[in-house]
């Protein structure tokens, strides 16, 4: 049997060892494949290609429910149900996405899972169904040890111990998060592999699972045998395997956060084909950062297990030393531990993620923006160019941030007022400030940026007119501009307007351009719908202007295009300059 | 010493346990003489007199952190800072609020606490701030073992037990959460309790934090040699103390559940001074509850620790057995709870209230939205109404479930169509269906309620007129009317329009109505940023259609006036009346 060949996880069913081993090295061969040429998740895919293996092989899919946490060990999955031509054949990779999705395979995938830790809250879900329709299977969770320092993991392994049924959790412990990780839990972990399961004050046991442990968790016919003794069990029990991240691939095993996520690289050599070492958003960040912690002695950087969005390697977190902490995968920690440090004085940025920052939407508002803690967030990989993934989309940060009352958000429209918000943002200590990166564009500025943003929801009008004014905000400035350009053509000497706050409306510049406009178009990187142009509508309606508002519907999306989705939802400036000419 | 003499902690320093204890049974009679008059949190402030006395008996606070997870148990905390006046006397009973707060105490209270769990993550900000100060002082925080349920309590053991630092965790045991605890940590603690501390598997140490065992949580000396052995310790450590929750009072230690939060009794019996027994939300959802469990097989009724927003009391969920799941105090869990069984088919309700959903954000998001996962969701507590608690307003649902794609948000103008939307929401299954239970209107249908709400988005028309329209959404369509009459004082008839849908625009409806109107008034209750008023002026706007969107402004209030807040925000049907007439 070759990996080819697979078309569904009966194929594997009969299979020596041997011949699984062979296919484990092939599922390797094909994870370096793709990912070498279109980027993926190397580290997490190499290390469990053998228990994904051995989960198809002991257990029934679709009967019996596989459940993967976040799915970054999605690969192996999904060449063993139907799609490993995703991950064999270049014209194919397209067809195939990065996570599960029951899109992709109503059968084999149960969720869309592109964030973490919500796998065992899921399988509680999972079994009261199997419960109430009186069925038999097993339900099985794949976890990662990072996974598992996100607050749901927890609720989930609480929630679960309480149930008297089958219910298997494997725990596929690669120590590592996407970087190392952190927390005093992982050293219990290690006490645990160092101990081949029997270190004292077993977690899972405390709430109230079975646990079981796999000290070779790359070896198929290891896990095969742990597996078939707890298919079919009535008991919750965590399966703890020690696996490598990385593993059978030099490189991986050896930079292990480098690989965890790869952008297209050289597989002989591991390098990276294209390296784009030039200035952007996260260069200014890491240097702000590193300016800071010089000129603070307080200075705390905090990360939820993404320090990359500071563009800090481990070398120059090291650096950092007591001014740098993260926290895990929990963002909603990573927002109180912001609001305690600043509470008490220190000078604090945090850097997340926005698609992760959704899960710190309470912390956001009750113990942030609530308590007197002035600090300064950035929220990183927003907008339509930030990620494609519909589990990642940046699409959703303006309304989240912006709808909490006290949170300044700020949206710059290139590299030099990005900095200049950071610093003011960090060096004032009145509000809590919120500074979005975007990636759409990578602009340069040819005004002189503002030092000073407490003078609030302030706009800036970058070029005075009359009849339309365009207000293009943060990285979609640029369309405002192209838009005025051509407006010009037809004769408009378009109003150009850079908001700088995304939270609020400059009510006073509205009512003064009443006087000689007719018409706001607001144009925004991120969802319409509860976002910053509705904002500016409902200010600009009373006062008798029509308001345009563009930014992209309310809509999951997975892996679209980029400019096919501009083009739907009218975002291209020669779109919006024929919708407003239509609509004088 | 008598407690009403107590200005500050200082005040009890000297004392000998005797009148340590005299002080304790006076706090007692002081949280049930407020309590019995105005309600509050009876049992939690009962259960932690004296884990309280002894916290400023051995710390010194301010100079030491106290702090208070959700703060139920503020209240004797507030008796020995300063605020003890507000538990005597009735008149300066609205000078002291029901949980912490820096504005009403910044020297004592650190942080708003409303929402549970966060606490020991905030202590990880105070713990970073102090290390980077170089300054030596107790960071002490007070959590429940219902508040240790929700993830974030655990990402806060977890980056805690990274720390090498003074970090006390006191660990209130009470035994319960508002209702029974759920979850396998609660056997764990259990164990704990009945082998004084001496259980194998240790929750907190496989957290890595140092574990003190007081049996005798109601006993002040106990606690203070236990305080005094912990105190200025070099690493984090968890104080489990065991109490009894209502201790010293017969009727709320008998009722542990329906005295956690109690409005006005007599204290002599228990008995709540207005029994209110009427038909409301809650009854109609209870009964659709009760006949949804024999209806459907499959019914699952979901609970994240608040049972009483379904109505439903211990014997109630007894007798509904397998068909409902208490996850504790866990709302990612709910949310993705529900999203699973309803993924295998199950007829799932989640109950929640809206303050708390906060923390299902991404959940709601990434688990619900997304996935083939037809359920229904009941906000609760929604509305200016609903609480006037700064951590719990009712204000920031709309915006945060409409902003979300594939959540149908309906809003119930009365009882009727609640009640339809609840049948119509369980029974379909194409959508994901949340229904907002508000409280500030009870109104009986007098119009026929749709049995049927596949027809997304489509708006209702009350009464057709011209001119101007009137969208009132769900319990504010009543403000809607009354306008209507006023505006018929002025001789114009107005259409009335009840929404259904708040996470959606009838652009139909809206061209239509653009023929012969000039104005729309949208009327919400919620705030007005991010909300639906901001979408209905988005789509109006290019119609030609002057929008007013009337609702609350985004901000923070406590403990506010209704009608007062009612006023400056303009919601009044005279003055709406007379903002619309003024915009002719």
């Amino acid at each position: 049997m070759e990996l080819e060949d697979i078309k569904s996880p009966a194929d594997i069913k009969g299979l020596s060892i041997e011949e699984l081993e062979h296919i484990a090295e092939q599922m390797r061969q094909a994870v370096l494949n793709r990912t070498s040429q279109i980027g993926g998740h190397v580290g997490p895919n190499l290390g469990s290609v053998e228990t994904i293996i051995a989960m198809h092989y002991v257990f029934d899919a679709p009967k019996d429910r596989l459940v993967y946490d976040v799915s970054h060990q999605a690969f192996p999955h999904k060449m063993l149900t139907g799609r490993v031509d995703g991950y064999l054949y270049r014209q194919d990779f397209p067809k195939v996405g990065e996570y599960t999705s029951p899109v992709e395979s109503p059968e084999y995938d149960i969720f869309w899972a592109g964030h973490t830790s919500p796998s065992l809250s899921l399988c509680v879900g999972l079994v009261k169904a199997r419960q109430l329709k009186g069925e038999k299977y097993n339900v099985v969770a794949l976890i990662g040890d990072g996974a598992l320092s996100g607050g749901e993991a927890f609720e989930g392994l609480d929630a679960g111990g309480a149930l008297n049924e089958n219910f298997i959790c494997i725990l596929n412990d690669n120590q590592m998060s996407i970087a190392e990780d952190h927390g005093g839990m992982y050293k219990h972990l290690q006490h645990l592999r160092e101990t081949n399961g029997t270190a004292a004050d077993n977690l899972f046991k405390a709430f109230n699972w079975d646990y079981v442990y796999v000290a070779e968790g790359n070896n198929v016919a290891k896990l095969i045998e742990a597996l078939q003794k707890v298919k079919d069990t009535q008991r919750p029990v965590v399966v703890h395997v020690n696996t490598q991240k990385g593993e059978g691939y030099t490189p991986a095993e050896e930079y292990r956060e480098a690989f965890h996520y790869r952008d297209p690289f050289d597989i002989a050599t591991g390098e990276l084909l294209i390296v784009n070492p030039g200035e952007n958003s996260t260069s200014v960040l890491k240097n702000f950062i590193n300016r800071s912690a010089q000129k603070y002695p307080t200075f705390l950087a905090i990360s939820s297990a993404t320090p990359d969005s500071f563009g800090l390697n481990a070398k120059e977190r090291e650096i950092l030393g007591k001014h740098y902490i993260d926290v895990g995968i929990a963002e909603q920690t990573g927002v109180s531990v912001m609001a305690g440090a600043a509470r008490d004085g220190a000078k604090v940025v945090y850097s997340v993620v926005g698609t992760f920052l959704q899960r710190a939407y309470d912390q956001l508002l009750e113990d942030w923006a609530m308590d007197p803690s002035p600090a300064l967030m950035v929220v990183a990989e927003t907008g339509i160019a930030a990620n494609k993934d519909q589990t990642h989309l940046g699409f959703w940060d303006i309304p989240m941030i912006s709808s909490i009352p006290d949170i300044l958000y700020l949206a710059p429209a290139n590299l030099e007022e990005f900095d200049a918000m950071l610093e003011w943002g960090l060096s004032q200590d009145r509000f809590k400030v919120a500074v979005r990166q975007a990636v759409y564009s990578i602009e340069h500025a040819d005004y002189e940026v503002e030092k000073d943003y407490s003078d609030i929801n302030r706009f800036k009008v970058i070029k005075r007119g009359s009849k339309v004014a365009l207000i293009g905000a943060g990285d979609f400035l640029i369309k405002a501009r192209q838009t005025a350009e051509l407006l010009k053509d037809k004769g408009i000497e378009a109003t150009v307007i850079n908001p700088l706050f995304i939270s609020g409306v400059d009510k006073d510049l509205l009512a003064s351009i009443s006087k000689d406009h007719t018409l706001v178009a607001t144009i925004e990187d991120g969802s319409i719908e509860g976002g910053f142009g509705e904002r500016v509508a409902t200010v600009a309606s009373p006062l008798g202007l029509k308001t345009l508002v563009f930014g992209v519907e309310k809509k999951f999306v997975d892996r679209f295009n980029l400019k096919e989705l501009e083009t739907e939802n009218n975002l291209r400036p020669e779109q919006i300059a024929d919708i407003i000419l239509a609509n004088l």
